[in-house]
């Protein structure tokens, strides 16, 4: 099988992308939150499996060397199509989103983690992976919603008409990554016994799609919406496709001296934790 | 298993959905419209089964009590993603042509019916996920064609696009609910058993769509699309999301005096009476 | 079963469309395509399976003489979703890219060739049913690109969007149908080799897309993508739907003194070539 899952058996487990730690964070503090949330995984009763591709190799529960790697000698950025060509390139890669979800469900990982998912990107043309693969796998998505460079109202509108569920965590605005609020409802759940209820009854009547778990930046990281609406407005777009993100993530934290890495980083933090917890007593349930 | 299914073995049977009674029509007519209706089924020897959410409880087959119970108490409006989220709030909740679709799929109903389907809005952002479910799930649908309210010519080209299959019941127009005619052509059929070939081959080639029979409005009660388009133009919308269409037919029904409440009435007992002949004829092929 | 598969047991076998011989070509070309196409596949030691629907009959294995006779009495051009309306009614019916892929899939053929495949055409509203069918079938489709009357941003990020995954045969360029260059990138193979290895882990990934192999026009024929654009823009659009494509391809062969039907038939030729040598790979490995 070309998966290596080094998922233990009988016990909670939570996927997590490389993306986030190649591509979306420097690598000191990347190596830091792979460290935090293995800590967390420790301390939770949970493993944290992070999906990724090294030298053709699809590997579920990276090791943190395996991730340095990665980083020194640099990884493509893959959605769920890029990964069979990868494969049998032999290449380094590491998964966004799709990727993580995609794979996740082949090995029998039922809860992801990560910071906030893609979308439609602002001329309603670039739309990113992640949408067609909410809409046609089952999963729990824990993540603080979309990410703030994108298209809001389309992609709002996009995850309503692909049937992908939403529900907010203890909120009843929809959040936009390093802001908690976007004015669009969703619906409110206080604990995560109502998203194993509501999990448990996708699985009955096999709804095959994700149901996204939207946790909200902590108060004190929050960068309210139109803050970051100002400071896109004044970033020139150099690279286009799948550098866009990273591209435009960067600058923000330049431009913010580095509020918006510690939202992101504090934001990832709390995701593990919810989905540790989540993945925990669905084992149980 | 979270659905209770009322349906009697070995009957024909036709799905209905529970929003045109509960957000689509005042009460009196709604009333009235469930009564005829199950006359109509005893007439022509089908069950038909309103499929709705009672306090979580997802029924194929509700009562007459029952649909009071749910508009006296109020129900919010469903498509499929929201079923799992309101069953496990323990919420009542009317279903949209995308949930019935969806559950009359999981319990074996094959004939559905309904007034109008949804489609793109204007503005070409808000689509419903009626598309999407019929682009995944197969059943006949018989309707009156897409809620004139929609932007035709997306929605139109958004059906071939996911691969919809339509052909119009004795007519080769696409129809718009309170219109018989759109300038869109269609295939034309002459009678069910046509339907039934159709059908019998999606199963056979495993074509999971949803087939489309489009049963224009009968003459005496149509209203010209030009004429609603005049309307429609006349409104000022204030409200967003689910609330648009129930708010605008509202609108149209005051504007014209009743008509459209007439030409939705007309048009929902034939689409009764052809979908249960369906039924009934699927049922002994 | 409503398909007539004439596909010999154990032997290599490439799918091939009906639309493209009865819609495409001028007759006489596309006999003589047709015939060079049948030496190719003796020479190779594959079956060319044209798809038609004759009278209402699924064909895999259309001999020479059928194919004439559709064209002789003519036959309407269908996707996916038209396969199941043209058998109930009988009637000669060519197939697209999506109906030859969707059948293909379900007789075990596993590789398919055309020309070009359709896309999002201008104005982003008419998007052809080939993309919602490469996006939930598997297949190793061979092509030179989408037509190049098609809106290439819009096509090349839908393709990405549907996760539908895309190789540039010795190029890195995304070939478009009469142009090797579009100056948009893809992944670069060398050999058929590399087609099978991505192929094969789609497989065991249970990847359901379609493999786009994308095989440039020989050079000799190239007509570069500004001349065809220049040339569309004269262009009076006289017909709407199925006809756009046919109709703007006649215009082109006109303008061009016929070098737009020399690359056409000179691409098709080296994609039957390339589709034969995978399908005789893919049955040894």
């Amino acid at each position: 099988m070309i998966i290596e899952s080094r998922i233990e058996k009988g016990k909670p487990v939570v996927g997590m992308e490389t993306t986030v730690f190649v591509h979306g964070l420097p690598r000191k503090e990347a190596i830091e939150l792979f460290r935090r949330a293995k800590e967390i995984s420790r301390e939770k009763g949970f493993q944290l499996a992070v999906i990724g591709i090294l030298k053709g190799k699809i590997v579920a529960g990276m090791s943190e060397e395996e991730l340095e790697a990665m980083m020194r000698e640099g990884a493509d950025k893959v959605g769920t199509r890029e990964i069979p060509i990868v494969v049998a390139e032999g290449k380094n890669a590491a998964t966004t989103v799709s990727a993580t979800i995609f794979l996740s469900r082949r090995i029998g990982i039922e809860v992801v983690v990560t910071g906030g998912t893609g979308g439609v990107h602002p001329g309603r043309v670039d739309v990113s992976q992640d949408l067609t693969e909410m809409s046609s796998s089952r999963a729990v998505l824990v993540s603080s919603g979309i990410k703030s460079i994108l298209d809001v109202e389309a992609t709002f509108e996009m995850l309503e008409t692909l049937e992908i569920p939403l529900v907010g965590f203890r909120t009843n605005e929809f959040p936009l990554f390093f802001s908690r609020k976007s004015g669009r409802r969703v619906p409110r759940i206080e604990n995560v016994e109502e998203v194993l209820k509501i999990y448990e009854s996708m699985k009955e009547m096999e709804l095959e799609k994700t149901l996204m778990v939207l946790n909200p930046v902590p108060e004190e990281y929050e960068i309210p919406h139109d803050e970051i609406e100002r400071l896109l407005e004044k970033i020139e777009l150099e690279v286009e496709g799948k550098e866009v993100t990273p591209f435009l993530l960067k600058k923000l934290v330049e431009m913010t001296n580095g509020r918006t890495l510690k939202a992101n980083l504090a934001l990832l933090e709390e995701n593990v934790k919810l989905a540790g917890e989540i993945a925990v007593k669905l084992k149980r349930s």
